[in-house]
């Protein structure tokens, strides 16, 4: 058989959520020929999860109409660490430790199968199919209940000789600042994300008495609201939501100031929840804070501070460039 | 002429300081074969500075014993961002802005030359003959008057795309925090650096009253402390010197944390006056403290955290390792 090039190729991508499956087909330029969902339903067990994910996949086939046996490779991006050698080392929303993520899925394929970490397939997607293309090096931030991130530098995927690097959200920036849901204190996320949002928020309301259109929108419960209600209240300019945003939006552009700093990416891409719902709002203070605060002064100026450009389906296709890259041996 | 191994060549590395200029005459495998020091004496212009740097590197071969005609290249560093085409930025202690570093150099030798930011080429040169060799990714943190830093990933130095990037003492770890030197807030050079330390210094005696040896030692001028003044108030357990040192030690260790959290290098060097002269005693807080503040929990134990093994000649040595790279076309 003569091998195809990658236009001809069709791929699936599998995104393993906290609460949905998202799986995709694509071909070799990123185009996404048929999509599929269903609920991670974590419960069941990390057999049960990869059989749901399994089905996932062959579900976006039917859709895409490829047949299985026209699949090159199968790309998965996960919540967790992934080792080398396919080991998910623990996704605490899943509940996995040390589970074998790649020869447990191979025992639904016959196709190469490769895994990475979500953040990381989504920075991946972006820089190869996204608002990165064409970046040699390139940052993604992904703000959503959390802050996750990943690094692509010359055209390769940070990982760390760990495998568990490029964890932008753990950064400190405050010493000994907010505590952060992982137990550390002054990490970037507790500050730019929603959980460290929520926090402000039902302080503003408990201890300091404010009042806000996001109580009656929530319900009285703060825990669990959700970006697209955020939007809503920012939208009609309410004061506790506006200033828990811009706050969350400042710090976030702290953390773009450091890893230009750092690394003078050409591109910083920002996604996630938040920004899909907030994005047009939030950028231009996210812009001028990293302008202010990387070094040398006037540096930012030489990276592109952009919003994602695919959307939900930014970890599938970027585990699909992920396979694609690792089937055509660059 | 055959082409010369790398262990047969020869190489001089001149080393560009606020104060003085070190040059070294060393083989491809980084040994030091002789060595040159004058002033540097930056009153006396640009060009001045580049006549006495082409002296000092040709003084070191005569100690070397070598003939200027068996010198393969010259590798240059200098306290500034240096472009691709040789030109140094921007360096305050020297007075210099877009300086035609190579060019202007290159009209005393015949060699071809090159240069690289002076941490950038420390780091490599730790990474290639000193405490870091063998690694893939290193990151080194010198600690001086400031807090200078350099990273090397997969073999390769992290310029950015403006050649300005991996300014690691400008990172933010304080969001609004103490007034660095470059203007800004909270860069972690502000606690993590001999300015640093003597601000807090100066402020104990002058702000809280308090005694301390440094004062006599220092001849009440606080603003020009040497690292081995403080070495002796730390040896004599003089408080003061204790708790401003260990400051350091400790902001410089979350530094360390958000490298390791951000890259998962093979090992993070520490180098720079303080360290030379108080390395043994600090470095145990600053390997705390990176392990109880990087993330994932447990990730630092993957990092090598060492002291610099090349000293002085870590800039001129690392100089030479990035001419021999070029050289070599690597």
């Amino acid at each position: 058989m003569a091998k195809k090039n990658g236009a001809e190729q069709r791929f699936v991508g599998i995104d393993i959520g906290g609460t949905k499956l998202h799986a995709v087909v694509s071909d070799g330029s990123g185009r996404v020929l048929g999509m599929a969902r269903k609920k991670t339903r974590p419960e069941r067990g990390f057999e049960g999860v990869m059989a749901r994910a399994a089905a996932v996949g062959q579900l976006a086939c039917v859709k895409a109409h490829v047949r299985p046996c026209d699949i090159s490779a199968i790309g998965v991006g996960a919540p967790s660490p992934i080792l080398a050698d396919g080991t998910a080392v623990n996704a605490p929303n899943l509940g996995w430790q040390n589970e074998p993520l790649v020869t447990t899925l191979a025992e639904h394929f016959r196709q190469p199968i490769f895994a990475a970490n979500d953040c990381d397939a989504g920075t991946f997607g972006e820089f190869t199919f996204g608002a990165a293309r064409g970046a040699r090096t390139a940052v993604g931030l992904f703000m959503g209940t959390g802050l996750g991130g990943g690094m692509v530098i010359d055209g390769a995927l940070v990982r760390g000789q760990n495998q568990m690097a490029a964890e932008i959200g753990h950064m400190k920036v405050v010493v000994d600042g907010r505590r952060c849901g992982c137990g550390q204190l002054g990490c970037l996320e507790a500050y730019a994300s929603k959980t460290g949002m929520l926090k402000r928020i039902a302080c503003a309301v408990h201890c300091e008495g404010r009042e806000t259109l996001l109580h009656e929108l929530c319900e009285g419960d703060f825990s669990s609201i959700r970006s697209s209600v955020l939007a809503k209240a920012y939208g009609q300019g309410d004061a506790v939501a506006v200033e828990s945003l811009e706050e969350a939006a400042r710090y976030l552009g702290v953390g773009v100031a450091n890893m230009i700093t750092l690394l003078g990416p050409d591109v910083v891409v920002l996604g996630g929840g938040v920004f899909e719902a907030l994005g047009a709002e939030l950028i231009g203070l996210v812009r001028d804070t990293a302008a202010a605060q990387s070094f040398p002064p006037g540096s930012a100026k030489d990276t592109r501070i952009e919003l994602a450009a695919l959307g939900d389906d930014a970890v599938a296709v970027g585990a699909v460039a992920l396979a694609l890259r690792e089937v055509e041996g660059a």
